[in-house]
């Protein structure tokens, strides 16, 4: 395809970043910033570099924050005795949404992985621990459950004695489609299947 | 939904300007930008930046560019005499996608619509009109086949006497986006132009 703007090329590419989209709709996407929206558009520039410069990571539980203290850490109102663990601020938000949990979380780095070399270290074990021994009396785990998961969870397990540690209970998940869920699942749903009377 | 980050949420809300981006794709990107692309979305949010500060329209065709002449225009190779007339940027690139025209383009703003008030003034009709006398021997009219494009041919035709038109052939369905048609049926409309005098 012949250019008729160099520019316009490099920001149809540049959205291309953006998870999920494809040329097609970065030329849609950019078409509209520019001829439509550029007010927003500028906006967004703006905002996305700044994000960008003053977002970091919460010195406590290290979702993502401009301030050292994220706004949950800081909150009087939530219970800092009882500690979430999650993998991804994505999960953090899953579990914001629903409105579950009002305690403190952990956001771990991914998860402990032997196979492809990611150890403790990698993960923020160490700061968990850290945080934990500041007073925390339940940690519940909530993270996938998988090979990785798994040893993620053993690990910490391991290295926290005298805490009530909790996981999220496993198994088909509300409105699931059982025909669609993979073997895995279903057999540790049969196996942990539980007595109804 | 407890915020963590005030910054956080402006950017996710931000990135919903974009074209059928939602709160919750916006999030995956919000995320996606910051912790897994930070040095690409830094590319974007300076490109976006420069593109909206850089691009307006050529001085000749229309089409967005960051020269007073774009690449289009400027191109030697190209057959100024012959003149195709698109509604928008988007129509112009869907031919040059299908590498079907080697000639001019002409960018309409959009069509004439008495019903909404939308005067030829108001969709460059009288800068067509100076292009077409500059040399121009043949317009192809690709506009879409609805009531405003019919009238938005209709006011062409008069006032362009004694230059050969054509407009697409009618294999293009009523109210049909040519923006998203494939190429062999915009291959096959302009082969069949019907000459129209
Ligand atoms: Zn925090
Ligand atoms: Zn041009």
């Amino acid at each position: 395809m012949k250019s008729f703007s160099p520019l316009f090329d490099e920001l149809q590419r540049s959205l291309q970043v953006l998870p999920g989209v494809g040329p097609r709709s970065a030329q849609r996407m950019a078409l509209n910033l520019i001829e439509r929206t550029p007010s927003e558009a500028s906006k967004l520039a703006t905002v996305l570099a700044q994000a960008l410069r003053d977002i970091s990571h919460c010195h406590t539980c290290y979702v993502l924050s401009e301030s050292e203290t994220c706004q949950i850490c800081a909150d009087p109102k939530r219970d800092a005795h009882r500690l979430m663990v999650v993998e991804s601020p994505g999960q953090l938000m899953a579990f914001e949404r629903a409105g579950l949990h009002d305690g403190h979380y952990f956001v771990l780095n991914g998860l402990i992985s032997p196979l492809d070399g990611i150890s403790p270290d990698q993960v923020r074990i160490p700061q968990l621990l850290k945080r934990v021994g500041d007073g925390v009396t339940e940690v519940v785990l909530a993270l996938t459950s998988s090979v990785e998961g798994e040893a993620t969870a053993h690990y910490i397990k391991a290295q926290c004695p005298g805490v009530t540690l909790t996981r999220l209970a496993r198994g088909i998940p509300m409105g699931g489609d059982i025909e669609s869920l993979d073997p895995n699942t279903l057999e540790l749903a049969l196996g942990a299947r539980e007595s109804w009377s």
